[in-house]
């Protein structure tokens, strides 16, 4: 992180929206969040939203973060479909691989029934047997505890 | 809600893996949450994480699970690629459009670069003119001020 001591990248777009030096169609803004619309959206209304600070993935949210920024998520969650006259959203972010900016971000995209995203549901794999689904969960259970300790 | 006074919906698969009486590979377990492998997953170790009371959607979860919910879904992104031997995580949530169990619910998927998804990335639209995308912003930002109040 090129940081300045602050929280900031000095060479990320997405700080530079949050600091104002950037322009961006901003739609939320608290102490730690900032939404704002993506330029290339899925579906208008399409909003990006970061923290104000610069952490590049979600991994990397300080444990104080999560809470009031989920809650802006969650906001949006139901204000971007509202204010799209859409039915639903999509919420998603990346991490590492597919994201394009290395600095966190939340995607809320309104969804409408049949509006032609196939998403990330298909095409889906399956289990080799019980004993494969098992053993796959075990490892997951070993990588939980390993973080807890 | 089909619900019984202890905020489990009787109907619900995914009230009835947080009850245990329904099978599932456990991967995570606090007093909020519940993360079980998704039986047709997107890759292998995709995993599911619930809150254990029925709320439909994202906008549902009460304020005071959200920052407990988040943590659980923050530690299995790092959890989940990391005992895959992934390099990243995809993290995703649909609410009503596209939702098939009616009890929220995040998805967490490893992710290998060219692992073949496309995602939700393509294809992309844009905006007529700064115009149309300063009015939809200003849409969005009434919703949220309508929520705020």
């Amino acid at each position: 992180m090129a940081g300045d001591g602050d929280g900031r990248d000095s060479d990320c777009p997405f700080c530079a929206i949050a600091a104002g030096e950037k322009a961006a169609e901003i739609v939320f803004e608290d102490e730690v969040s900032v939404g704002f619309l993506d330029v290339r959206p899925l579906f208008h209304g399409h909003t990006l939203l970061i923290p104000r600070s610069h952490h590049e993935t979600l991994a990397d949210l300080p444990a104080e973060l999560v809470g009031p920024y989920f809650a802006a998520v969650r906001l949006l969650s139901a204000a971007v479909p509202e204010a799209m006259g859409a039915q639903g959203s999509f919420v998603a972010n990346n991490n590492v691989v597919s994201q394009s900016v290395p600095h966190l971000h939340v995607h809320i995209v309104p969804r409408v029934r049949k509006d032609g995203l196939r998403g990330f549901f298909w095409p889906r794999t399956k289990y080799r047997a019980d004993e494969h689904a098992a053993a796959t969960a075990a490892k997951v259970r070993a990588a939980v505890a390993a973080r807890e300790r």
